[in-house]
């Protein structure tokens, strides 16, 4: 492994890709599973959700070798209707299990006009708008919905940790524009941020954690411990606990006081997600819906901007950029990282990427 | 009419339907629209939805009188597949609109799994709830969204008001508890909740509306002309966006700079919906899941609150214990709208509501 002096180590997306799949089929995937886990974990990091990506790489391993997650399962539809399926992941990775719940829900749609399908006993699946993106090729519209099976927020106005992130992706394709995209938790920010914050010895804003007396904590090295708080208050808490009874308990997941904790590798994550699929062509034609997209997207673009605004976008716009930037130049490391890497290398005894 | 004195004066809810209904008569509904109506805006009121049930009788009538709403449509289905349909309202009242897209949604739903429907030439529906807890009796989850026709908030970061309060709600079936109901705009207030500040002469938090030059405003006599806020900053910008997509322009429905604008009765509002149903038993048996979600709704119940806090609630249960108070008790009228109603009866030539 090698590192370009000062500047930022990039990972090319194909050396990176080529590494995550290595790793996992030494963790006993096969050759097939492991290239479609990496790229779709690679995905993340093009679109620039650096959390989703390969940063998570060792947690699966680790989850993979301790038997938490299932290398080889037996993906099955257990449920089937015209236009909706429950698929049992059999506890594999999620990635494997929601992409085969995609492409189910992109079949179902192509003849009934909608499909939705769910799944139990998966695993966590990486970033939500892989999957919600997956209809767009087929001129469909994608909604993904997950129920995290760690919780890191309480009810609106309380202090026990009953709720996930539980996150929302929306994929909506366009003509000439680049297609809207939506991935957001429903909790107000992540650890991920607040370790950055952490790490910068920045402030946080008042309304995004809480500590376990549900005292406000805007102390970043502080806030690691803490509860987060909803998006948007009592509105976030309700679209978070909505998403986990569609995404999780409707698919048999675990929720509330079942869910498990942090730190247990070797322990099924009984995640849940769902995902839908909605066929343009059976409301009108789709050019026609197309344009109509990017007309609406241009009209928000072309709003006059807010004093200290430089651009006023649309979900999607910023990391199709991203996803540019990043084939063409690699994806940034952090040297916390590539030593994570290369540990994992050594630990599996494959060969390490190599940086450009 | 009369007034209890001091006290505020209550309306009973089946007083309160007959005079809905008499009135939309005098404005053209057949009778058996005119009761539907009714009823489903009055089931606003009961839930303490009070923007979204009588106090838009006058407005609505105002409409059909100047031609922007037709109180006879053809309402019917202009595409049709396995679990989708596509509704013409053919610019009738939107409750009647969006009772019929749920039904259809629901007898798509039991067949096929689920069942999603969108309308277009469509109007103001009132209050999301009362659609989406229509599948609830049929063991179904119910998710409703509107793009509003009317634009009250800018895009993230910018000044022209280009999106509406596009809201979402959903509902979900229990065993013995109170069905979970979520109705939310994706604003992060309502100018109902201004115009109360305003009459109450309190400020409002940072966060909830901008003037025109995109400053913040804390005013809520000065509110009233601003733009709103998303909920939860950019991301309800983008909830708002995708729901404006899935239930406006999938369906030919008017947004961005197309959408009209507010105080012009006579023009068609174009405004779209969708309502989905899916069908619990094809995932697993509908008591497993009603008793899951049971046991999920006391976990968060029985959470601690934070300090000060006086109970842990999930949402539906207030709108709820109100339904069964209002139910017993009447609508609580504010003065202004009593005269309001009463100006409506003289000019349509009916019979006021009677007071209790």
């Amino acid at each position: 492994m090698s590192s370009a002096g000062g500047a930022v180590s990039r990972l090319a997306a194909a050396e990176g890709r080529a590494f995550m799949s290595r790793a996992l089929i030494a963790a006993g995937l096969p050759a097939e599973d492991a290239d479609r886990v990496a790229e779709r974990m690679m995905a993340a990091d093009l679109r620039g959700i650096d959390s989703h990506g390969i940063a998570r790489l060792s947690g699966y391993i680790a989850r993979l070798r301790a038997g938490g997650i299932n290398p080889r399962p037996n993906i099955r539809v257990v449920r089937d209707a015209p236009a909706t399926a429950l698929i049992d992941g059999d506890n594999g990775m999620g990635h494997l299990v929601m992409g085969r719940a995609a492409e189910l829900a992109i079949a179902k749609a192509r003849t009934a006009g909608v499909g939705w399908v769910g799944a139990c006993a998966s695993n966590h699946a990486g970033a939500a708008a892989v999957y919600a993106m997956m209809p767009l090729a087929h001129d469909m519209i994608g909604l993904y919905l997950a129920v995290a099976n760690i919780n890191h927020m309480a009810p609106w106005g309380g202090i026990d940790a009953l709720l996930g992130t539980n996150p929302i992706a929306v994929a909506v394709p366009t003509l000439e524009e680049v297609p809207v995209v939506l991935d957001i938790a429903t909790t107000a920010t992540s650890f991920g941020r607040i370790r950055v914050a952490a790490q910068n010895g920045e402030m946080l804003p008042e309304g995004l954690v809480i500590d376990q007396a549900g005292r406000s904590v805007t102390d970043a090295r502080a806030a690691g411990k803490g509860l987060l708080l909803p998006m948007g208050g009592y509105k976030g808490y309700g679209l978070s606990l909505v998403f986990a009874l569609m995404a999780g308990v409707l698919n048999g997941a675990a929720v509330g006081r079942e869910a498990v904790t942090e730190g247990d590798p070797g322990k099924p994550g009984r995640t849940g997600q769902a995902i839908l699929a909605l066929n343009i062509a059976q409301f009108g034609p789709v050019e026609t819906f197309k344009r109509n997209v990017d007309r609406f997207v241009r009209d928000l673009r072309s709003s006059r901007p807010m004093p200290g605004v430089s651009e006023v976008r649309y979900p999607g716009q910023q990391a199709h950029r991203t996803m540019l930037e990043r084939g063409a130049s690699g994806i940034p490391m952090r040297p916390a990282l590539l030593a994570e890497l290369q540990r994992l290398a050594d630990e599996l005894a494959i060969a390490p990427p190599v940086l450009h």
